[in-house]
């Protein structure tokens, strides 16, 4: 598996099949962990980074999984391949943005993404299509004990793992999952979510992470503690409080649909019908009309069209996998225009009428 | 032919077909006159305004024309039949909201319309697609002429046709012509169009005449003065002035599709994808997409339409037509929907693409 061949498949967790995967786009687990032996990243030169990119490249090529790791030098890697990674969510900005000796393993169907030398020396992500953190934490769990069999991770009787950045040290986890809310979003509703979160310590974010904008309606929402309760715990915390969104976006999904439908339909109609027939359009209105198709797909507005062509809709024209997709670098200006026609096409293969 | 047989035809100089037609929507020549027998109607009560409708009835029904001409007792008509006759372009907003005996004589393919007791005993008007001022002033020659044989109109040898109000004193001649100037409004160098006219004594006016706005980018221009010149050289200065403005909307076009056309291909294209696919709209929404739609099919950024059809809508997705097509009042948002349903049904018969 290379790059190109990334560009033509799709991860597991874009085929939107998973449960709850009206509302949850996926489910997403990561630890942080460090090397006993060697010093944290903000203390480590460059011989020291490559060390430690030596080291574990061999621990983590022989994880137990389904098929095959795959493995990207990210340092050697052009900006728009870092890119075109971080918009699969497969890396994060911070590990392509950053320097020196670097690099991922990339799990069968893009479920795991396992970073050495982000903040620390090794980020574990598994990642799986809607509301699935059991299954998430399940795979984790696996592949963390056996890693921990081969390596001496920085652990404290104390405090647990120790990891760069102190808001990670204890269990080193970050739970989320990534929610689709436009009902919320629409009747700004969400609002109330936010200051509910905020009491709660958990962290809500944009689709790309912290300081990324919540863009198309989607609502990462993430435990902000890591030290105190057990994993368990912290993901149970999580699904108790993703439960109660999930039902409180259907919830209004609903009264939209019986008190609005008209002006709903005609919502996720005009949408439809823009994304059907610009010929120039910025990734930032496709996400939003984006958003409103997806939103009307699962309120039986909207025929022939499927949610995993949404999806992949959503990953597919972001600027780095547009230019991946064309095969050549391609200006803002002429992306809309890649990126309009991209769009018509596929919404042309998968739908046959308008209305 | 009565109204029901109105609703499901539609006027020749609808078609598009005329000259220059492009730009020039549709040419029309009306003449004021008055009976020499009979005062103003401002000062008619009545018993006299029957009496004028009576007179008139018979001189007009027998004009030579090429079928027949059919009369609508205007005064016992519904509010909303005579909203349509105005939506049409067959009778005048005043001649729809006045009270009292008046009527309507409509000609054959609707070309020519008689009003009698409108601000004046008689309107007589002539209409065609296109720019063809000539052939509306041949045939009003001809039903002035024969009218002039059967009844006396109040004349003065030192004005000309005396006429209720004094700006129609002359010749009670209007020339006019409407225009589709899109390029020109999305520039704003009709600004400087407007400019040139009131130095020329030329008035701008939109759809619907005198005080209506200028939806759709439609433009009607005619003369101010009716006393002085002769109707030839009224007709001819107006012509002269109507071939310039027509240059000038065709260059701003060509200019706009060689520096912009891809801007202007995504303003067309997204205009008929929302047309296609709103669940609700406004007649101002209509007629503005509407007019996007019209330019492109002109400048051959559409496939699949055409120009009659974008005529038609025009007229058909007003508020009274809707109505009279579906033969039921219908409130205001109810319209919005019921125009939006129409236009998807006649934007999928007569187009099998989107792109």
């Amino acid at each position: 598996m290379d790059l190109t061949t990334l560009t033509q498949t799709s991860g597991e967790w874009l085929r939107g099949t998973g449960p709850e995967s009206d509302i949850v786009v996926s489910s997403r687990i990561r630890l942080a962990r460090n090397l006993a032996q060697f010093p944290f990243l903000g203390r480590a030169d460059d011989g020291v980074r490559t060390e430690i990119e030596e080291l574990l490249q061999g621990p983590i090529s022989s994880l137990p999984m389904k098929g095959e790791l795959t493995y990207f030098d990210v340092n050697s890697l052009e900006a728009l391949d870092r890119q075109f990674l971080v918009e699969r969510q497969l890396i994060s900005r911070e590990h392509a943005e950053t320097h020196g000796s670097r690099g991922v393993g990339i799990g069968p169907e893009e479920n795991v993404s396992l970073m050495i030398n982000e903040e620390d020396h090794l980020r574990l992500q598994v990642l799986r299509s809607g509301f699935a953190l059991d299954d998430c934490w399940e795979e984790m769990n696996l592949i963390d004990d056996a890693l921990e069999q081969q390596v001496a991770f920085a652990f404290s009787e104390q405090l647990g793992y120790l990891t760069a950045c102190p808001t990670n040290v204890g269990t080193g986890i970050r739970v989320s999952v990534m929610l689709h809310l436009p009902a919320l979003a629409l009747t700004k509703e969400i609002q109330k979510v936010f200051q509910a979160m905020q009491k709660m310590r958990l962290a809500v974010r944009g689709l790309y992470g912290e300081g990324s904008q919540a863009m198309g309606d989607f609502y990462q929402f993430s435990n902000q503690v890591t030290l105190g309760p057990s994993e368990q715990e912290l993901i149970d915390k999580l699904k108790e409080v993703i439960d109660g969104i999930i039902k409180y976006e259907r919830r209004v999904r609903d009264e939209l649909v019986v008190k609005n439908r008209q002006r709903l339909h005609d919502q996720v109609a005009r949408a439809h019908g823009i994304l059907s027939s610009a010929q120039t359009i910025t990734s930032e209105e496709t996400m939003h009309l984006l958003s409103s198709v997806r939103m009307g797909i699962n309120l039986g507005l909207v025929d022939g069209l499927e949610i995993p062509t949404i999806n992949e809709l959503f990953i597919q024209t972001q600027p780095a996998h547009l230019q991946k997709l064309r095969n050549e670098k391609l200006e803002s200006a002429e992306r809309n225009v890649a990126r309009a026609a991209y769009i018509r096409k596929r919404m042309g293969d998968s739908s046959h009428e308008n209305n």
